[in-house]
């Protein structure tokens, strides 16, 4: 196993907020999707996301060497302590924006947890190979809803192209080269983000296409949740997140 | 001054828990109001709630003699034991809705503070007369706007109808008749609630035909919230009033 160095951690734990704050998103869905099927899917894929954060934090936990656990990390940090990129805490909004960014983030996450199998840091590489067919299976499903949307009626498309339009431009911030992502790739422990950007890009847009959406010119925005600098959305997440073991420190159940 | 009941601190702490709760919806809008003018109507109403409940909330714990203060009673409380009335809690939905839930909740304060200036209780009759003040503006302020989106467009009229069907129901609650407020009323520390029905609906009516509205049909819907059983919506509202005292329990600043 690499020797764990900031840079080892900061990466771990970007990874385990992205697959946290993503899944507390999507349980917002729980008991108002509009189908009752969409409803299980979707509680599902916020499952796994849920259970892919335990698995990334209980092991920042461990890289850390402090003694704090998932729990820990999961509910009792300050909104500047979380490493999420600010897509993931971007709001539901709507069936297509939730459609839209679980696609954006699906596609990353395939690749990304794709590349992690092969990490270095072997307890990494085991969470990944688990994480990698909920990816596929993440994929396949928001890819069949954007197209679903994106190619149905005037109104799913106008939506999702609206979603689109709306987040595309967070999608940079997860390619943003950064030191953390530098000395990651020197030391095996996973690819710098940056790399996947060619990959993302040809099979997001392949999908964005045949869902007959426009795809946004790039432009220099930059978001930068990864660095913990968030979005206004992130406070209001984590007071409703955070809200019982807040008011009852230490209960267990 | 009157000695102490339970029936006394829990009349203090449903008009102390109105008072907050109201104040906590009415802040959310601070920034987003439709012109810059009424953003400053809307924070400085938020403010003059928050301001009763400070004082209402003192007062509580003073009867309460158990060494909570103004912020213990605010903050760290659960759910189940706020006292407002459910229709505080609700959503602010849209400036319609604020306006109407406004006018009604206003229109009840009024009488309720005008009775109370004479209240065996005399922290509680010094609280009602400056509390009777603000209460009056609020009332025409909102009232105002009640009548300017009733009777205005087509789209603001079809607001001002929908905010008014889905709040109505919840007034109910003011009047249900009740112990603690029997117990109350004959300690002369404040009427029961229902006393004030007759001259709310006077009042009320008279704006709502002005503005051309229709009065929904009264139903045997009932709520809960003074009696501690409230709406999905509180719950929601305290995550995000309680996060910063639950995050950083005994902050100073």
């Amino acid at each position: 196993m690499t020797q764990t160095t900031p840079a080892h951690l900061e990466y771990v734990l970007r990874l385990g907020d992205a697959a946290l704050i993503h899944g507390q998103r999507l349980s917002e869905w729980c008991g108002h999707a509009p189908v009752l099927e969409e409803d299980l899917a979707l509680a599902n894929m916020a499952l796994d996301f849920v259970g892919q954060a335990r698995m990334l934090l209980s092991h920042a936990g461990v890289l850390e060497g402090k003694g704090r656990d998932e729990d820990t990390l999961a509910f009792l940090r300050h909104e500047g302590q979380y490493r999420n990129p600010t897509l993931c805490e971007m709001p539901n909004t709507d069936f297509a924006h939730t459609m839209i960014k679980g696609f954006l983030l699906g596609s990353f996450n395939l690749l990304m947890w794709s590349r992690l199998c092969g990490s270095s840091d072997e307890a990494l590489a085991a969470i990944a190979a688990k994480s990698l067919k909920e990816a596929r299976y993440h994929v396949e499903h928001t890819g069949d809803w954007v197209i679903r949307l994106g190619d149905g009626t005037e109104e799913s498309h106008r939506r999702a192209q609206a979603a689109l339009d709306m987040l595309w431009p967070y999608t940079n911030e997860l390619f943003a080269a950064n030191p953390t992502d530098d000395a990651a790739a020197a030391a095996g422990v996973g690819p710098a983000w940056s790399d996947l950007a060619e990959d993302w890009e040809k099979a997001v847009l392949a999908v964005l296409k045949h869902a007959t959406l426009t795809v946004p010119a790039r432009t220099p925005f930059q978001s930068y949740g990864k660095f913990g600098r968030h979005s206004e959305h992130l406070g209001h997440l984590l007071a409703v997140m955070q809200h019982l073991p807040r008011s009852f420190p230490g209960a267990t159940w």
